[in-house]
C-alpha cells in the first residue's frame, strides 16, 4: 500500500517501525540520503519515557513529555509518518502486514520497544499496573490521587490505612523514581490539603527480590539511593519476592502487605512483534541481533533499542536506555547509507559508548554513575535535571518542563493533579484500567 | 456522615455543591465566617471552562486550565473538600444524599453547573460530542487529530474528503471558538506535517439554526465575527436547522453534509440535580430562583451559576458566564454572613454587573462588547487574552498558559497534539467515546 503512493519512485524504501528514541534516530540519520523513509507507529507521538514517572506522579502533563512524530520529522522531505499497527513481518517477501495493508521494504528497522511483563501472572496486571506509556501514567496518577481521596472518605481505620499504603514492586530506576516521587507527593505536595487524614502518614514500600536496589549501579550508589529513599520515608525491602497480588494487597516472601495501590516496575519484555519474526529471542523476548544489529540471514533487517538483545564485549545485553537506542539508531542509519553506495563488504560492529547512567529519587536526591565518577545527593540530582532537560525533544517542552520544575521546587506544589475519566471509584471498588493492562496481550504492534 | 466528623461543632454547616466559579466564590466568601464549609464535587479539580476549547484543539494541556479544588482551598481552615456525587436533596429534612452517605446542612448552595443537551436526540451524542469537561475536550482532541490521520491513510477521494470535513453545530461563543481554532489548526499548525493530504484543504462548517451567529452580541459584532471566521476559511451557515446526525454526517435544512467529525455546541441544560429538587425549572432545566437567589420557600437554599435561571431587570435569564456565577457566589456568601448575625429582615436582590462579554475566533481575531464599547480584530483578541490570563485560577497556570500562547503565536505550533487512549480508529470505524456522552443520563450529580 505504501509502495503504491509513491508510484514509480526508484529510491530504496526504508521502513522504520517505532517512533521512540531509536526509530527517530534512524529516520533523522537518513534525512539527506537518497532513500524514502516511512516511519510507522501506532501512536501519533514520540514519548520522552525517562520522565514518564513524573506524569504518573502528577508533576508534569502528558504533553510536556511528548511531541507529535509528524511535527518532529515534518521538515524531513524524504520521510513520511504513518499511524499504523504492524501485525507481522514476512522476512522472505520483505513485506510488513499492517492494519493499513501490506508495506514493502528494501530496508527494515524494527524499533518497537518493550512492554511490561508480569512473568506469567497476567492476572496481577489489573492490581499492579506497569508504566510504559501515557495511558499507563494517567491510570497510575488516577489511582494514586484517588487513594488519598478514598482515605479521606473512609471512617474505618484499617481500611483507611490500606488506602494510604502504596507498594512499588521492582527496585530498578523506574521503581526507585516512582517510590521517591510518591513519598514526596504525600509529604510535601498534599500535606495541607486534607482535613481528616494526614497524607504524610502514607506508607510507601519499595519491594525488590534481589539483595539490593539499583543493581545496575555500584554497591555504594545502591546504598546511597536506599538511604536517600529512607530519608524521604520510603520503606525499602530487598530480598522479598512477590508471591501473590490481589485487589487488597500482596504477599511477598512470607509476609502479607495490605495496600490500596500497587505499582509494577519489575519487568519488561521485548515488543510482541519480536515473536512474529521466527528468529531467536533471548529470555526477555528480545531479538538476538548480530554485532551489526541486523538479523541473522537478513542483512537488510535491523533491530534496535529495547526490542533488541545486543551483547556488550563481556557478553551481557545492553540496558534498555535511551542513549543505547539513539546510538544504535545513528549506527544503523550509517550502515544503510554505506550499503547504498556499496560499502563496505564487511559490516562494522556496534559499540555502545556508555556516558553514564542515573536515577533520581526526589528533590535534591539522586545517584549518578558517570564513568568512574559517582555522584549522590544534590550534585547527582542537578546533573540529572540538566541532562534530562537538554534531551527533551523540542524547545517548548524543555521550557515548560523547566518552568514546572522550578515552580514545584520552590512551592512544593505539582501542576497536574488531575483525576479525569471515570472519576473516583465508589466505596471499595477499584477504578477499571483505562486501557488493556497487559500490553503484550494486544497482539504484535510497535 | 459529614456532620459526624466534626463532632459537637456548633457552627452552622454550609454545604456547597460544585467547585466551579460559583461554588468557589461562595466558599471563599465564607473564609473568615463562623461557619464550617463543606464543598462537594464529583471531580477533584476546578476547571477554567472558558479555555476548555483550547484543550479540545490541542493548544493547552488539561492541567493548564485546572487546579485541584483542595489546593485552591487548602489554606481556608473552616473548609473541607469532599469528592462525592450528590444523588438528591431532601429540602424538608435539610439533607443531601450522596454516594458517601447523607450530609446535613444548615445552608445549602447548589452550584452544579450545566451539561450538554441534544434536545431529545440522545442518539446524536455519540456522533456529535459536546464540550463541558476535560474528558469531553480530550475526546474531541482525539477525534479531530485522528480525522487528519485517517485522511492521510485513505486512498478513496470521497472518503478522504469526508474525513477532512468538520462541522460545528451551534453558533454561540463555544461554537465560534471551536470552528475558528479548528480552521487555524488545519491551516497553520498541521500545514506541513502530512505527505498525502493538504490539511489546509479541510472544510470547517459552522452551522446555526438562527439568522446570525453570536446572538448575544450586537448585529455588528455578529457580522464582524462571521467575516473573521470566513477569513480563516470557516464556512458559516446560518438559518440551517439540524434534522439528523449520523456517523457519516448530518442533514441540516434540506441539505446533506458528509462529515467525519461533528461537534455539538448547540445547547446546555441545567445539572440533572435540579430535577430532583421538586421546584419549578425553566425550559432549559434551570432552577427558577427568587431575586435573592434562594429557592421559593427555602431561604436557606440557594442556587447559582449555570444551574440557576436568574432573571435580569428585563425578565431575561442571565447568560451562563463565569462572571455571573462568581458575582452570584460572592452575593450568596454575603447573604449567609448577614443571616448569621440576624440581618437583614428583607433580603437584598442580586444584580449582575455586566462588565462585558467576548468571544475569540483565532489568532488576532475576536469580538468584544464592553458596555457600549465594541471591539473587533486584534484589539478584541488582545483584551480577551489579557482578561483570560488574569482570571486563571493560580499563578502557575497563568504563566504556563501565557508561555504556551506566546510560543504558539510565534511558531504556529501547538503543544498538546496527543492522541492517547484507544489510539486510532481502524479503517472506517469511529473511536468509541471515552466517557458516556450524554452527561445528563448519568443521574443527578454536581
Amino acid at each position: 500500500m505504501t509502495g503504491s503512493t509513491t508510484g514509480a519512485d526508484a529510491r530504496p524504501h526504508v521502513v522504520v517501525v517505532g517512533g521512540g528514541f531509536g526509530g527517530l534516530a534512524v529516520a533523522r540519520g537518513l534525512a539527506s540520503s537518497p532513500v524514502r523513509v516511512t516511519l510507522l507507529d501506532r501512536k501519533n507521538h514520540h514519548l520522552f519515557q525517562p520522565l514518564l514517572y513524573q506524569v504518573a506522579m502528577a508533576g508534569l502533563s502528558p504533553a510536556d513529555i511528548s511531541a507529535p512524530i509528524r511535527a518532529v520529522l515534518s521538515a524531513q522531505e524524504n520521510t513520511q509518518v504513518l499511524l499504523a499497527t504492524v501485525e507481522g513481518v514476512d522476512l522472505a517477501a520483505r513485506r510488513l502486514t499492517t492494519d493499513l495493508g501490506a508495506v514493502e521494504y528494501d530496508y527494515l528497522i524494527l524499533a518497537a520497544g518493550a512492554c511490561s511483563t508480569w512473568f506469567g501472572h497476567d492476572d496481577w496486571a489489573r492490581h499492579a499496573p506497569g508504566l510504559k506509556d501515557l495511558d499507563d501514567a494517567i491510570e497510575i496518577r488516577h489511582r494514586v490521587l484517588a487513594a488519598f481521596e478514598a482515605a479521606e472518605r473512609e471512617p474505618d481505620p484499617a481500611r483507611r490505612a490500606r488506602h494510604l499504603t502504596f507498594v512499588v514492586i521492582g527496585g530498578g530506576p523506574t521503581g526507585v523514581e516512582l517510590a521517591g516521587a510518591l513519598a514526596e507527593l504525600a509529604r510535601t505536595v498534599l500535606a495541607r490539603d486534607f482535613r481528616r487524614i494526614d497524607p504524610a502518614s502514607a506508607r510507601v514500600v519499595l519491594v525488590d527480590g534481589g539483595n539490593r536496589i539499583l543493581q545496575a549501579f555500584s554497591e555504594d550508589l545502591s546504598a546511597a539511593a536506599a538511604a536517600q529513599l529512607e530519608r524521604l520515608g520510603v520503606v525499602v525491602r530487598t530480598g522479598l519476592r512477590v508471591a501473590a497480588v490481589d485487589a487488597d494487597g500482596l504477599t511477598a516472601g512470607d509476609e502479607r502487605i495490605e495496600a490500596g495501590t500497587i505499582l509494577w516496575a519489575a519487568g519488561v519484555v521485548g515488543s510482541p512483534l519480536a515473536r512474529t519474526l521466527g528468529v531467536p529471542l533471548d529470555r526477555a523476548g528480545r531479538v538476538c541481533v548480530l554485532p551489526d544489529l541486523s538479523l541473522p540471514g537478513h542483512p537488510e533487517v535491523f533491530c534496535i533499542g529495547d526490542m533488541a538483545a545486543c551483547l556488550d564485549d563481556a557478553g551481557a545485553p545492553l540496558p534498555g536506555l535511551a542513549p543505547v537506542a539513539m546510538q544504535q539508531g545513528r549506527f544503523v542509519a550509517g550502515v544503510v547509507r554505506d550499503a547504498l553506495v556499496g560499502l563496505p563488504l564487511s559490516r562494522p560492529r556496534f559499540r555502545y559508548r556508555d556516558k553514564g547512567s542515573m536515577a533520581t529519587i526526589g528533590r535534591s536526591a539522586a545517584v549518578a554513575q558517570l564513568g568512574r565518577l559517582e555522584l549522590t545527593g544534590f550534585a547527582a540530582w542537578f546533573a540529572w535535571l540538566a541532562i534530562h532537560i537538554l534531551f527533551l525533544i523540542d524547545f517548548r517542552n524543555r521550557a515548560v518542563v523547566l518552568f514546572n520544575w522550578i515552580w514545584s521546587y520552590f512551592t512544593y506544589k505539582r501542576g497536574a493533579r488531575l483525576i479525569t475519566g471515570s472519576g473516583l471509584p465508589r466505596a471499595a471498588e477499584r477504578p477499571p484500567p483505562s486501557t488493556e493492562r497487559d500490553d503484550c496481550a494486544n497482539g504484535a504492534a510497535p
